[in-house]
């Protein structure tokens, strides 16, 4: 029993407040009294004054909203609304914003594995600007979409961070270099560059790095008479997840620093492609406690505790426990370690067993269970068909 | 470049006909040549001779199909014209099932995770068997569901398997133990004991284990005058993947000789639940390869396949690299390592990173990719949304 970590499953209200303002929780209490969990609730009007808080903070770039964290179309409507750009990662996302209205112009396709015919489709659409990272994705542009933008997916240092991603979609400095000859060569127009930091990244030098390798690149290029126009870097801005994280002004100006640094005077267009941390609190998961057991009758013996929502519908950043959600209860009294899963015929539909939630010993089966900052990648990843739950629903505040 | 790893791609006849005939891939190569990839072919008139097959094969048990491995309709149509039983894990299973007029009195609720109310569901709907694994669940069952037969599902010894498996659905014996009292006091039917031997297991003596501790609860349960009537054991037939299996009837012949040596002439009735392994050749997805590439200009560095079927969306089990599927190409030249990855914008989307297929060096965008051996848990697994990919399709052939 450990009463240090009960702010990992928050049970009091000045927790929850961190998350949820108390207004909107009230809310929120009387609208889903009636409803059968699980579901998920958005605060629509939060959107909109988070998108213009975000474009006020960072008033010298543009907002390249990425599809692909959440495809709700209230949210994307409100974004058009706004005069945000996407980002998309196939002609599917590319139908789905062009049938809001969204205008080609803003829109750029960010996945670097496209077939060509789905270029083709794009650029009859009047997309004009791809992300690419090898030579086969370059040819494919050139012949289905010819004298396009293009811009390089540069992989940055690896430094810690909370979600360390794959080299899945970026090149090495060299590569991006090669690269950028080559489109020249093809008659393309080599556009810009973008790198990562990696998700969930807290270090701020992680920033710094990157864009000096940036800037290498520009000086690099400019020697062979290719300039580059602009910088992507906003990728993966850190969420409040249960860990604490920096301001996004401290982030803000470590990054004006840095470029200032690299660039003096000649600070490229900056762009800036939010996922996780435009909207984190506007959409929370409401759950259910479905079950409690223990595997044996020893006394110490770990519970286990099943909510009705599971990994693979919602909650897929629980793979390897790398995203630790807040968690919130209504019940106050003494913590216990328990091990949280879902309620599918899954062996790996286990949420967190290795970190251990604490949870108060007198929840019982019916319970509710608040899932905070459950934006990103919840609603994109619902697994249809496995053991025939239904997919999830959301209700819209 | 190794060429003994080849078999892990196949790419030369011989080796395909393990997992089709020449007929059957004649008849699908008909099919396909129009089909914009990735799909799923199902060969419906041999799931219904793989289901007598098997059924000649063990012909003392009851055949319990786990709906959950592939919930596909034409299937379970068959299955149902078969006089199978069902092993359902939802209340959506099991008006999925009911809907194709199974009959309520050959259906288990085989999920030990129930919210109450879908126990009273069910009863409704006339089921009247529920596996348990803890005392909460006990009681739910004796309210929503007075008098019915319960089954405890046992967690057994642990020996090495290709798919090992967590404790999420089983208790230990001593647990088991004490279900079947309280369920006794609370005047339910304690009617069978199901074991598991981890998935893919190909140690035969773990059945022998597993059976030899059933049958001490068996015995021990009759001292109270408890009597269990049968044993669910057939739980995890292996599939043939590209690791060899040994033949269905080796595995029968050890379960029997553990039968009699631990039960004598009482032999309980047997039931037997196949997913994996009841019809796992009559389904193939044919796939593209959408790009590939490499991270930077060494000459050694390792080539990225990409393919048009993701992790999340049917091929679920390359999570940890755990199922490792046989991939046919039509291609045979010299083989090398490759990284096999997905084409969505998620960097967990990666299929095998850390285990290298070798994989013909003349293969380009656009040669397609066969994965066999692909029935359970695909089309059971389907992320929608994330990319806004739509769900893959399944032609009947």
């Amino acid at each position: 029993m450990n009463m240090n970590n009960q702010k990992w499953f928050l049970s009091a209200w000045f927790s929850r407040e961190k998350y949820i303002n108390n207004q909107d929780w009230y809310k929120l209490q009387n609208f889903i009294s009636d409803k059968e969990t699980p579901f998920l609730i958005l605060f629509k009007d939060k959107a909109r004054n988070n998108y213009q808080l975000l474009k006020e903070l960072y008033k010298d770039s543009s907002i390249y909203y990425a599809v692909k964290a959440c495809p709700n179309l209230e949210i994307l409507k409100i974004f058009i609304e706004e005069w945000s750009c996407f980002d998309i990662a196939s002609i599917y996302e590319l139908d789905l914003v062009l049938g809001l209205w969204a205008t080609p112009d803003k829109i750029s396709y960010g996945n670097t594995i496209k077939k060509e015919k789905h270029i083709k489709y794009a650029y009859e659409k009047w997309i004009k600007m791809f992300a690419t990272d090898s030579e086969d994705d370059l040819y494919k542009i050139s012949r289905a979409a010819p004298w396009s933008r293009v811009y390089f997916r540069l992989l940055s240092p690896c430094i810690w961070a909370e979600r360390p991603l794959s080299r899945k979609f970026w090149c090495e400095f060299d590569m991006a270099y090669s690269l950028a000859i080559k489109a020249k060569e093809l008659w393309l127009i080599s556009y810009w560059v973008s790198f990562h930091v990696w998700s969930q990244q807290n270090d701020l030098t992680a920033w710094d790095l990157a864009i000096t390798k940036t800037w290498e690149l520009f000086k690099k290029l400019e020697e062979v008479w290719i300039k580059l126009e602009m910088v992507n870097m906003w990728w993966w801005l850190p969420t409040q997840y249960i860990k604490e994280i920096k301001w996004l002004d401290e982030y803000m100006n470590e990054i004006k620093n840095s470029l200032k640094k690299n660039f003096w005077n000649n600070i490229p267009e900056i762009i800036m492609e939010p996922w996780r941390s435009l909207v984190w609190d506007i959409w929370v998961i409401v759950s259910e406690i479905v079950l409690i057991s223990k595997k044996q009758n020893a006394e110490n013996e770990t519970k286990w505790v099943f909510l009705d929502i599971w990994k693979f519908s919602w909650l897929i950043e629980t793979l390897d426990e790398s995203i630790k959600y807040p968690f919130y209860v209504e019940k106050t009294w003494n913590t216990s370690p328990v091990i949280l899963a879902g309620p599918t015929c899954d062996s790996m539909d286990i949420l967190y067993e290795n970190y251990k939630y604490e949870l108060p010993e007198t929840l019982i089966s019916g319970d509710k269970v608040y899932i905070f900052s459950t934006w990103a990648y919840t609603q994109s990843y619902s697994a249809i068909e496995f053991n025939w739950f239904p997919p999830l629903k959301i209700y819209v505040l």
